[in-house]
């Protein structure tokens, strides 16, 4: 453990860690030129041992073809062994040969690393539907076997980036309750615009940002365990997360455990244990995101409770948190609540607005659907700060939810009107 | 007529009319004090002859004091004779308190011109939660009722202006196929922000951005053959309409009759041909708010056909218009069509995107869902021009629908995060 780590009760946090910090694991991050920056744009992450793969996907129909690709490698629920990514282009609408050239990523990296295909997961971010510039890739691939090490999780972190400007990286470390042996989650992740994920099961019957995560253990558990642990812990991070509302055709999460600490999930105690490390390591990655959303100057994070049902409590949140006007104001520094309750009006819950409560940072703004007696000066100081919360009680049941966002700035505009990887 | 009246088909189109277009009508507008501006900020429209009349409204839940009493007023189906306006405050979220100032206004201009209060409909739009500042409304009503005059209109178009940069305004004119009585339909609107109206009738079991509507005829007609062409006039219009997704406490629109030409809606042929000027003149109006809205450079219209049901298409449409990322790379000309694929694919239509075709102004952009083959220099160039439409075919059944909205530049955030009246 280093100097930076953080003792959280049991759970040593490692906000440095990375997909390499669990034993067992190599990575590479390197340069094939697919950025026009010229920055790392390929990662390769390798388990010395098989690994149970647990991994959840964008529900947009477009889903890009490494989405299409590593979700039936999940749905097999076999042992996996390596994760090939490249940033700077999505491989999304891409037709058949996209689903070609994402295959042939997967059985490149099997050939040099004497896999079979079918043991290797693939991720892609960037540019929708370009065609996928196989000769940079093949060359990229063949840089990132050659530089797979031990302490390479920290090239893999910088290489996933696209208009990120901040690395997200971290690491949990426990002792299991029943062995008392020491278990290590390491995680990255990625993604600053076209944020809006709702990551389900590869089982959904429904079909499936570019949000990546990638997390690592050495503990040994099953997929079936592992993906259990994955969706409760998105449910408290990922999914709980917006930036601009537009869900993206590659948003992916895997959550890979190799066994190589010989630890194994034996009891509930266990199980527990490691999900709210799972969970704490998945927060403070989701939370990076945010922090970090594109031209974002402010983290709001925003608690619906006492909604009549959770769909109720989860259409209020987004329809605050996607607000172009809530998002705009809080740039600003304006304490417009009406923008707040105009978008809990349109946002299809139902609720009784005459007995409507909000409060920012625990101060009264609403009281019973009107403007509380906190003076407007008051509630713009709240606003100056970096991180604010905002809670709504609808006083009308017993639900609660809640998702952290960003505001929209002159940046973001900028971003996305000029990007082009 | 004057000279800068359309011809179009039987029906003649004038871009400068207003509500005193018609027979019958007067109106004014005044500067009350409410507008930090110092620009005229209420209006006052009257009937000399009693007026059946129509109404939808926002279905937002906090819907504000003026819909809740003007909603009643129209769900009574009795004759109206005035409607009272106010920019610069929107009473909403005001409680009790607001509901009386609402009806206070109406009880004034009731005292004022020998009417009842209950003939008295009301409309505000402004800043949501801050208390009627009363003694300026009163003084207001005062200079309306003493400016009132049969050019009126013209300054009602002016004093319900909030962000507008410009009036919007029309009338349509067309003889009736029955008895070759001419009819005069005129109206007025205003909206430039909090625009994304699904306004609903007042008998919706559903309960309900500022867009208020304001429409005009002498023809004569019943409060039921009113509204009916109202709420299909609104499905052509202004329901299809979406500046920033953010839809307001305060959408009203009113369809007022007063039956001053003599003229009467008897046959279908003569139904027929109010619903075709009446649908213009709505379409026009509708447009005006999407050219200005806040700071937008581009109207774009998008059209989903061949959707499974109608509420793909909707849901589809929807999507796209109110995706943060189709909105500024539209800003920025930026032909990236992979963020309409991303949001039709995260919107919740049903369809099969291997056979999805996009068309930008007629030329193919995508074809079975990946690039087609015309040069992306080509699509720049359409999106260079201030309007441009869009069409996606879902190539997946009979349904259709569209919507017109703007794009999104650093004014509009500008506007929003400095937004006081």
């Amino acid at each position: 453990m280093e100097n930076h780590t953080i003792k959280k009760a049991n759970i040593s946090i490692d906000p440095m860690g990375t997909p390499t910090s669990p034993k067992g694991f190599k990575a590479s991050g390197v340069i094939a030129g697919l950025k026009r920056s010229g920055r790392p744009d390929m990662a390769l992450l390798v388990s010395d041992l098989p690994m149970s793969a647990a991994g959840i996907f964008t529900r947009c129909l477009f889903a890009a073809a490494p989405v299409q690709i590593s979700r039936n490698r999940i749905l097999s629920e076999k042992p996996m062994r390596a994760v090939i990514t490249n940033s700077g282009n999505a491989n999304a609408c891409t037709g058949e040969e996209g689903m070609r050239n994402a295959e042939a990523m997967c059985e490149k990296v099997a050939t040099l690393l004497d896999l079979s295909a079918e043991e290797v997961l693939v991720c892609s971010t960037g540019r929708i539907g370009k065609p996928m510039p196989m000769d940079m890739i093949n060359h990229g691939i063949d840089l990132c076997v050659n530089a797979l090490s031990l302490k390479g999780g920290q090239q893999m972190v910088e290489a996933i980036m696209t208009t990120d400007t901040r690395e997200k990286q971290g690491s949990v470390s426990f002792c299991l309750p029943s062995s008392n042996k020491e278990v290590t989650i390491g995680g990255t992740c990625k993604g600053a615009g076209m944020i809006a994920p709702e990551m389900i099961s590869p089982k959904s019957t429904r079909l499936h940002a570019t949000m990546l995560a990638y997390l690592t253990t050495d503990v040994e558990a099953t997929p079936i365990q592992l993906q259990k642990a994955l969706e409760k812990g998105a449910s408290y991070s990922f999914n709980n997360i917006t930036v601009d509302g537009d869900m993206s055709t590659n948003d992916t999460c895997f959550l890979l455990a190799n066994g190589a600490s010989g630890a194994k999930l034996e009891t509930q105690a266990d199980k527990n244990m490691f999900q709210a490390a799972l969970n704490t390591l998945m927060f403070n990655l989701a939370k990076a995101i945010v922090m970090d959303a594109e031209g974002a100057t402010k983290c709001v994070s925003v608690t619906i409770v006492h909604a009549r049902s959770i769909e109720d409590a989860k259409k209020a949140v987004r329809a605050i948190c996607n607000s172009l006007l809530c998002k705009t104001a809080w740039f600003g520094g304006d304490p417009n609540w009406g923008r707040i309750t105009a978008a809990l009006g349109y946002s299809g819950a139902m609720f009784d607005p005459s007995v409507v409560d909000i409060y920012y940072d625990g101060v009264p703004v609403v009281q019973d659907g009107c403007a509380a007696s906190t003076p407007e000066s008051e509630l713009a100081a709240i606003m100056k700060n970096p991180s604010f919360s905002i809670k709504i009680d609808l006083n009308d049941g017993r639900e609660t939810t809640w998702m952290m966002t960003s505001d929209i700035s002159y940046e973001y505009v900028k971003i996305n009107a000029e990007y082009y990887t």
